[in-house]
C-alpha cells in the first residue's frame, strides 16, 4: 500500500500506529471513547466492533493491565493495518484482530463471551448520495454499508455477559433513534457525556455506556470541550499525555 | 396568608412577585425555562401549564411585546400569587391566570388554540413515600400528584396549533421516559439544553423545545452552568440582567 505510514499514537508511551492518509485514519471520536469507558479492577474480555486500525485496543491495552481485546474488522485493507500495528507494538499476547463481518460473530462465538464490548460504528445512514467521492474504504467505515447500528446492538447483545458493559460513540442526530434500539434489546443506558467541539458550539458527538438487562438510573456526567481558544483543551491533551 | 411577601423579581425592571417562604416560591429552572424558549417576531399566544405564581408569564411579558399568556394554575393558594402579582404589575392586559385543573382544558380552549405551551412540570413521580415533611402546596407543585407529565404533554398536543412549540424543562432521570412521550404523541425535540450546577457535576436539568408534528432534526446547543467558583455564571447573571 504506496500511502501506508507510521505515525506516533501521541501521548502512549512509544505506541505507533500505522495509517493510510488517503483512506483511513482514526478519528478523535475512538480517542474519546476509549478514555470513557469504565474499565475496573477485574480482567476483563473487551471485544471492539468494527476496530479501524485498532486504536481503541491499542490505548485499552497501553492504559490498563487486566484487559485482553479483540478487534473485528471487515476491511482486510483496514484489518492489515490493525494486525501490522499491533506486532510493531508487541502486543499480539495482549491484542487479537479478527477479519470479520460483525454479522458472523454469534457462529464464531458463544453467548455471553465477553465483559466489554466497545463500538466506534458508522455514523451515517447509507443512501446512494451518500456515495462522495471520498475512497470506498473510507465509505465502508463512516456509512451503514457493511453493518447498521441495530445489527451492532444485537451482536454486542450476543457477545455479553449478563450485566456486562456496551460502550459506544455516535452522532446527536441518531439519538432518539439509538436509545430505541438499546432499549428494544435491554441496554440500560447508564453514563452519557455529551461532546461539543467548543464552548459555545452544538454538540458533534454522545458517549454512551449502558449495562446488558441493568436497571435504570442514568447518569450524564460533565460535557466534554474538545477545543478552546487557545488550541486542544486541557481535558483532550490529557487523553495524549500532553499537558 | 401569613407568610406571602412580595419579592423584586431580579433583573427585570420594576417587576415584584408575590411568594409564600415557607410553601412555594419560583425556581430558578422556571427562570432558565423563559430564557430558553424560542418566541419569534410575531404575535403569539401562549399557554404556561402549572404557572406557579406566574414567573414565567411575567417574564415573558417582560421580555417581549407580542406575546399574550394564559397561566394555569390548580392550587388556588398559589393561583392567588399569581393573580395578584400580575394586577400588582399591571399586566393583566397581557397576562390571564386560571384556577383550573391542566386535564380539564380541553373543555375550556378549542382545539389548536395556542402557538406556544410552555411548562415547568412536577418533576418527581407521586409514591406514598413521597409525601415528605414539606407542605402539601409545595408536595404537589414537585410531585406529579394532581398531573403528570403525559397528561401535561396530552394537552399540550389539544391546545397547539401545528407546527406551535412545546417548551418545558424536565430531570434527567426522566429523559428516557419524556422522550417515548414526546414520540408517543408526535411531539418532535428541535433543541435541547443540558443545564449542570456547575464544571464537573453531573447535568440536573433539561430543557427541550418540541414542534407539534415537526420534522426530525435535533440541536444539542451549548450546555448552561448556573454557578462558577464566583457565584452565578455570567449566563445567569445575565438572565437576571445583573452583569
Amino acid at each position: 500500500m504506496a500511502n501506508k505510514q507510521l505515525n506516533d499514537l501521541l501521548g502512549y508511551g512509544d505506541l505507533k500506529i500505522y495509517q493510510m492518509k488517503d483512506s483511513f485514519c482514526f478519528s478523535i471520536d475512538s480517542v474519546l471513547l476509549a478514555n470513557f469507558i469504565s474499565i475496573g479492577k477485574k480482567s476483563k474480555k473487551i471485544i471492539d466492533l468494527g476496530t479501524g486500525n485498532a486504536v481503541i485496543p491499542l490505548i485499552l491495552a497501553y492504559k490498563y493491565s487486566n484487559v485482553s481485546i479483540v478487534g473485528i474488522e471487515i476491511q482486510k485493507k483496514i484489518y492489515d493495518l490493525a494486525f501490522e500495528s499491533i506486532e510493531y507494538n508487541r502486543l499480539s499476547s495482549k491484542i487479537k484482530v479478527l477479519n470479520e463481518d460483525i454479522n458472523n460473530l454469534s457462529k464464531i462465538y458463544p453467548k455471553d463471551s465477553f465483559d466489554i464490548v466497545v463500538s466506534n460504528p458508522p455514523y451515517f445512514k447509507y443512501e446512494k448520495r451518500s456515495l462522495t467521492n471520498e475512497s470506498i474504504t473510507k465509505t465502508i467505515a463512516r456509512h451503514e454499508i457493511k453493518v447498521t447500528f441495530e445489527e451492532i446492538v444485537k451482536a454486542a447483545v450476543w457477545l455479553l455477559k449478563e450485566n456486562g458493559t456496551f460502550a459506544f460513540v455516535h452522532r446527536p442526530d441518531r439519538l432518539f433513534e439509538f436509545l430505541d434500539i438499546l432499549k428494544k434489546y435491554r441496554l440500560e443506558p447508564k453514563k452519557i457525556q455529551f461532546v461539543y467541539p467548543k464552548m459555545g458550539k452544538e454538540c458533534n458527538a454522545i458517549l454512551v455506556e449502558c449495562i446488558k438487562n441493568g436497571n435504570s438510573g442514568l447518569k450524564i456526567i460533565s460535557p466534554l470541550y474538545v477545543h478552546d481558544r487557545d488550541g486542544y483543551t486541557d481535558e483532550i491533551l490529557n487523553m495524549f499525555n500532553r499537558k
